[in-house]
């Protein structure tokens, strides 16, 4: 890649692209030409880059070998619809839709498999993983040094921003609504989502599994290289507005030693560890760059059990700042 | 005892001292005289009981020997101050502040381990368990006659009516605060609980457990008669007024035969099963006797898995409910 790289974001309208296009000037990634692509409703937004507004373009009408590197950060449909195009002409593609086949695009966290990106070779595909799948690599990756992991149980409270701006009205209103004693009538979600918690995120199918749960699994298993980690998972859709919420369960081939782990997640890259305290997604993780755990403890009944709490930005960490990180790591190992 | 009991109500002005006085009237238990007793700030509040409007009284001027039966409702101060005056005036001890002695008053939920309260002779001494052990003990006793229960994860997402009347006061107040964009004062929770999770309910000892995590422990193997079950927890403070949430993984001996744990808990005294759907505590547990569950689901990786969703009324069967229940097993057997 050149001193500069020449960028097309697909999807950029969208919060994740948003925060995206923030992140380039903030990290002061060397971009070249920016192009902000979206679907044809999209087309004509714009978002402020290096002190211009940058108008959004229908990706329809869009050359791609205008660029080198390609984000999707919003939409299946899109990412399915354009990805052959931007690949056809030689780009690299990095994906946090997860449209891109698993094979050709592995899920790719700098913390947790970074090595293994540097070993490929130009133009790559790349996945960037489910925020819940980022925030809990990141946090275990380090503590393989340590033990064997076996198995992880997380029940995982999302915010209702993974649904978008839709998610975040629609909480807002419903709270609204309740307060004010007025009948309520669920749009978005399926039934009240204030001051209540769902305990799916989605259709699950004939065996009760959701989608984010399988797909969860299978993104630990690859990003910790440990094809035989036993993983489950319960989604939440929880009435906060920002932030994932994590409470974690893991359970070691050997006893745990819990200085050791405080010592290794209180020095791990991208983790800030609260030590006898605990952080809150509205609290603390909105906004941060890095994951944050507490509630560190050891099993009450199991020496191989290790209890955590985790708070992440599921915006930002959770996909921004994820696929940026990559980016980054792409042009320092190919300059 | 006689067809009628007379009865003291120790710490009747809270919330469960109010719906156990509600339940003596819905479930026609054979109540004689009934004392409501409290400390000297509740003192003079009534309650309604048959037509009539029913004085608290300061527990402090009572003599127990007036009554057979005394339940201990709110307040674990009151329970340890008062409950060696009952014991020495002859009175069984229905207990649900978690204050008497574990071994002199054993954990009791009629669909776990209502036989054994049937061995006991009177005067006897029960404790009514934490809501969260009582959930978890009605769904999970009914599947020791199908497996060996193993292993216990569970996070436990408490409403704020846990905290009392203060709790959920405090919760609509942050809401309104900053709904209309008035700076957040925390006073009950040391933090913000509106659109917010906080990962303990309570301080922690050195090691990081928080005491109704240890106490659900101790109260699980009890209540199940499994010794050996390894129990893991984390206890939530979520953003919702009135019902419990918990999100439950468990390890079984041998493979689980989903459609038997189906059958058997769509049968089970005490659960209604939600098929392929799942309860809230908000939409469907609030105000109502059984303990709902859904989301039932086998592992993706592992056969000896079960996953659920709890949802449960944290006042009534968690606490009211369930000790009255153990009223009239007691009356029951011993006419």
């Amino acid at each position: 890649m050149s001193q500069t790289i020449d960028i097309a974001v697909v999807g950029a309208s969208d919060e994740v692209g948003k925060t995206l296009v923030e992140l380039f000037g903030e990290r002061d990634f060397p971009v070249g030409n920016l192009f902000l692509l979206g679907d044809p409703e999209s087309a004509g937004e714009s978002l402020p880059f290096r002190g211009k507004n940058l108008r959004v373009r229908d990706v329809a009408d869009f050359d791609f070998s205008q660029v080198s590197l390609v984000f999707f950060v919003a939409g299946e449909a899109l990412t399915r619809s354009y990805a052959p195009r931007a690949e056809a002409a030689g780009c690299s593609l990095l994906d946090v839709t997860g449209a891109l086949d698993a094979q050709r695009a592995p899920s790719a966290v700098p913390e947790a498999n970074g090595l293994a990106i540097e070993a490929l070779n130009l133009p790559v595909q790349l996945s960037s993983p489910s925020p819940v799948a980022i925030a809990l690599s990141v946090v275990l990756a380090p503590l393989r040094q340590l033990v064997e992991l076996q198995r992880v149980t997380v029940s995982a409270c999302l915010a209702v921003s993974s649904r978008g701006r839709e998610g975040v009205s629609e909480l807002a209103r419903q709270t609204t609504e309740l307060l004010n004693l007025r009948p309520l009538e669920p749009r978005l979600f399926d039934r009240q989502i204030a001051f209540n918690l769902l305990a799916q995120v989605e259709a699950c199918d004939a065996h009760g599994h959701g989608s984010l749960e399988k797909r969860l699994a299978g993104e630990l298993k690859q990003l910790l290289d440990l094809p035989r980690l036993a993983v489950s998972s319960t989604f939440i859709q929880a009435p906060v507005f920002f932030g994932d919420s994590l409470s974690v369960s893991i359970i070691a081939e050997e006893p745990l030693d819990m200085a050791a782990v405080r010592q290794i997640l209180g020095t791990a890259p991208g983790v800030e560890l609260l030590e006898d305290d605990y952080p809150t997604a509205t609290g603390d993780a909105v906004g941060q760059d890095v994951v944050y755990v507490g509630r560190v403890r050891g099993g009450l009944d199991d020496p191989h059990e290790l209890n955590l709490w985790i708070a992440s930005d599921n915006v930002r960490k959770g996909a921004a700042l994820n696929v940026l990180q990559l980016a980054e790591l792409l042009i320092k190992h190919y300059p």
